[in-house]
């Protein structure tokens, strides 16, 4: 496994591969892995022969008072689980690889879906990922793109930036992974103290009785079901940012009965966590 | 020279060239071409081994009023002027292949240079060129693209966009083609009437008067001369929307001993036409 810091090392170390018409995976990540990105690399480990995987904090997707400084730079311990699970090539870019001297004056936005959920507590953090992803789909070039479905929201702002933007890339979602009593593996896991996470357990557990009670056939009404979950999650010690049902591609739920997915975001003291669950309900 | 009308007709196309490692060059273009597109073909040839034509009436880059509707479309005559300029492949799609039947929910945008000149009184302009931009370079994936000098602002719009979002492309700007009497070659010229046409050419006299003003070492004041042009312009019937320099990427001139570029927009009855002249002062 191959570690490029600079962009033409990355071209470089690129280039055979390109030749040689092997297909390329891609997995953009912020490093701090745990086993949800361990198992994004061995789902691209399937379908492509070659998986690259970028670390990089991207300072455009934090807002004023996120966690952009004290996010968890672990490079070697990362070096370490890609090497095993198979990953072909890491490319770790500093700010300055990746934003150059110039001042940057181009951003995409992918409006509606980036306004809604996180959009809405965190303004500027989509067009952040949409703007680092189509730099690193255009640097990288690969046939295939893994994402995790933990961000469902990012997962949907990808799939249409790169729908809209003509990339000729699949998008490929992967699974959440959850450790043994269910919390969702998440970098930011790591500020909580023990008891926090003990608390955290709850939002996924939140997550399951609302898909209780809309799979019960008794509920007719959606809101009155979240506003209940809303309720336990802010009796257990959360600040709520939203707990709401969309359709997989995150428009509004009309009818008890569609598919849907539950997601959630909601802070643990200066810790902010999300999750979701999809509720398949047609037959 | 074949002409493909969508998308998957351009990837079967473009799929053994890029096989053959034999390389691309782009002329992206509305269509009702003239000798000024002709020069950029022609420009192509000389760098790329095959020529890759886009004709494509964008709507999202004309504004509420403007001429989208009127536009010429002029298919025939295009291909038998590209024929004759030995371009190898013509992209002409309808506006279905290109913003598909879903809602385009993403744009790319191109904050501070877009929003001067031409941006101010056509504000969505830039945010339109930019994102089909980004969407025919995904398609076509050149490895050069070729842009004419006359639309000074978009050149300057789409070199930053390239090397914002990483794209792998040559930008290519190509000098101004203009008639016997100085007239800067626009397919929006054919909207003139026979003295509109006589009246156009002052716009090329008024960037050449402020040249010699400015290079003649007495003047002190851009400013000054400037308005001296605006009002040249008033009285020969236009309606002038600007008559600015900047320096060549577009940032404000300080000092009149700097390169420059002057711009100017103004209407002739419902015809908008822009132009420009770069004044090398340095040496």
């Amino acid at each position: 496994m191959r570690t490029e810091v600079t962009l033409q090392g990355l071209q470089a170390a690129l280039s055979p591969i390109r030749l040689a018409r092997k297909s390329i995976g891609f997995v953009p990540t912020m490093g701090n892995l745990h086993q949800g990105h361990i198992a994004l690399v061995k789902e691209a480990k399937k379908y492509c022969d070659v998986v690259v995987v970028s670390i990089f904090v991207n300072p455009s997707q934090f807002g004023a008072g996120e966690d952009f400084e004290k996010y968890p730079r672990t490079l070697e311990a990362d070096s370490q689980l890609l090497a095993d699970a198979g990953c072909d090539m890491i490319f770790a870019p500093s700010v300055q690889q990746m934003y150059g001297n110039k001042p940057q004056l181009t951003t995409v936005q992918v409006n509606d879906i980036a306004n809604d959920l996180c959009g809405k507590s965190r303004p500027d953090h989509f067009t952040g990922v949409a703007t680092v992803v189509t730099k690193l789909f255009n640097m990288v070039q690969p046939n295939a793109a893994f994402f995790g479905e933990k961000d469902w929201q990012q997962l949907a702002v990808i799939r249409h930036l790169t729908t809209d933007l003509c990339f000729s890339i699949d998008i490929i979602g992967v699974p959440i992974v959850r450790d043994e009593q269910g919390l969702a593996l998440s970098s930011r896991n790591g500020y909580l103290s023990p008891e926090e996470k003990q608390t955290a357990i709850q939002i996924y557990k939140t997550l399951k009785m609302v898909e209780q009670e809309v799979k019960s056939g008794q509920a007719t009404d959606l809101d009155a079901i979240l506003q209940r979950g809303r309720d336990y999650l802010t009796q257990q010690g959360f600040v709520v940012d939203y707990l709401e049902a969309r359709t997989p591609d995150l428009k509004m739920v009309t009818d008890l009965g569609q598919d849907m997915v539950v997601l959630a975001a909601a802070k643990l003291g200066s810790t902010r966590l999300i999750d979701n669950l999809q509720i398949k309900c047609s037959h």
